[in-house]
């Protein structure tokens, strides 16, 4: 590869966290060579159960609902629930509280303002979306119907989540693989209800606000090159970011602007769920099935009207392939070997 | 332990990076029971080597000088130097290379300011910090004195490349253990010096200028509570942190307020010595050789005199014990499953 063979090391800085990444292709093999050692499912089905059948210990497998928390809702609403295509749950072993007293409003607001330390009750909403009762099935398994449906279900969730008046913002996520902190096998996403606005949020936010006041413009409304482009649908881009932090990371932006995730209408999720399903078959045919998170970034809830021409939402998938160090943990700044024009090449050019 | 068995979870935000930490006790094992399940060096001394003895394969051993990258220098300086006790070499593998052309003064300094994408040549400083001579020898196997120059090493490189007018920052740090992102078994530090000023080091002056501006304190020159205290000697104190990030992380801080580790004079790096050699050897024993980083958190060169009554440097220690996900990923906020206050009482109390 020409453009691969002439890179040398580059720093860049991106325009939505403010965030310094150093792309230093003599520290990798060549990017095509670049797989997970770890892939997340070494063998799908290795179990030994059939195609389909509940795996015996798993209480995300259809029939063992009994076993979970409390059941949110689930995809089809009863009386066409059975067989359940998507159930929202409560975590078993929330990270916060839903039965914790709330901090006052006047509390968490002056505390949000006032600098220095500060420590408030762990109440929250932590929540697990099972994305299909099959043990076997992983979510780009589905059709772009399904992942769609999925896609709904997070926002219906937010929805609800966002009518609570302690709650600031929901992060809504997925790990997939041990090694990216899935400790259930069983294909699912998770979303945190925070009484915080946490801090990736408040810096994103204050990122993209300074380049609104500065240049006139969203940060994510436009990008500089078509070769960051990995493949365009009616209402998203898929692009691998100009400041990637890890390699053959991707974001899906909404073409349109938008700030708020949750309101997403059916038409869009559909649109959304071809893409992502399409992005992780990506991902999971050139890098072996690696670990990997998603994140969707939105907006808190209830920020001023004048904030959403810059804040736009996006959904961050993140394949785990390189180990973190002190220097990213110490500075904040990421290693990159793999050019972002280089990852959206190899994407865009796989079949899947 | 009663303390512990009474927790319940709590969100905390530290005073210098502005961070939520979500303390969650109910999704961990007692603090007590919270080991490595893979130790850096799961058996020391395994590969059948003579105690001492160079091991075949490594260039980082006494008399294999010759296949490294250059030397910067070495402790003791010669002629006094066969056997060297501490080498400082650039790193083979650079992330950042000395030989570009460094950014002009006003491009790096206009483009700090001006927000947006922006991408500059990959030029900088990346070396490496050989502890020992020995393969089978840790940091804290060093006595006080051996750790001391250590730290005395560090920080004659630093001013070495504060010299350089493109240098804005130079991260120091140390990776153990694979997990934790070493590449060499044996026994080394590294650090990069930046032509640019990383994130996370914005976002701490940021956030401990606010603390200055409001509360008219520094952060770092008082703490709290006792409770969170490990160890104390004349000049510095061994914390965990009240909003720590990660289970028994620990923050060792200098008593008297000073911006900058590189100018520790050489009483004081003893006493550093003596400090985190203890610390280390108590996370080593407490927790089974956990793969670990550290940090040295400083201000960046050339920083206005009225920022140095809010910077405080300090040196973070990160045992990684835990693995970071979606939530961690997308929010920047952490959920930690031990209270400082326990993991300070549990290393207070550790005999090392």
């Amino acid at each position: 590869m020409a453009a691969e063979a002439s890179r040398t090391s580059e720093a860049r800085r991106d325009a939505v966290f403010g965030r310094w990444v150093v792309f230093s292709p003599a520290r990798s093999r060549r990017p095509t060579d670049l797989k997970s050692h770890a892939p997340a499912n070494p063998s799908p089905g290795a179990a030994g159960a059939a195609a389909g059948a509940p795996k015996p210990s798993c209480p995300f497998c259809q029939g063992r609902e009994s076993e979970c928390a409390p059941e949110i809702f689930r995809v089809p609403a009863p009386p066409d629930a059975s067989p359940w295509r998507i159930r929202v749950i409560e975590n078993l072993y929330p990270a916060l509280r839903r039965d914790a007293e709330p901090p006052a409003p006047e509390e968490a607001g002056e505390g949000e303002a006032t600098p220095g330390e500060r420590a408030v009750v762990g109440f929250g909403f932590h929540d697990v979306v099972i994305e299909t009762p099959r043990h076997d099935v992983r979510l780009w398994d589905l059709d772009a119907a399904g992942v769609g449906d999925v896609v709904l279900a997070y926002a219906r969730r937010v929805r609800q989540l966002m009518e609570h008046p302690a709650v600031k913002y929901v992060q809504v996520f997925k790990n997939h693989g041990a090694s990216a902190g899935a400790s259930m096998a069983h294909s699912h996403s998770q979303m945190l209800g925070t009484p915080f606005v946490p801090p990736s949020v408040t810096t994103r936010l204050n990122c993209m606000k300074e380049v609104f006041e500065r240049l006139g413009k969203c940060s994510l409304c436009e990008f500089q090159s078509k070769d960051i482009l990995v493949s365009e649908t009616h209402n998203f881009s898929a692009i691998v970011p100009f400041a990637a932090s890890y390699p053959f990371e991707i974001w899906i932006i909404p073409r349109q602007h938008s700030s708020y995730f949750h309101e997403i209408d059916k038409d869009m999720a559909l649109d959304l769920g071809s893409l992502l399903r399409t992005m992780l078959a990506k991902l999971s045919k050139q890098l072996n099935d690696p670990p990997f998170n998603f994140m969707i970034h939105s907006a808190p809830f209830g920020v001023s009207s004048s904030c959403l021409p810059y804040t736009h939402w996006f959904l961050q998938i993140v394949p785990q392939l390189s180990l973190i160090g002190g220097f990213e943990i110490g500075s904040g700044c990421y290693i990159n070997p793999v050019f972002p024009e280089d990852a959206a090449k190899i994407l865009r050019e796989l079949d899947c």
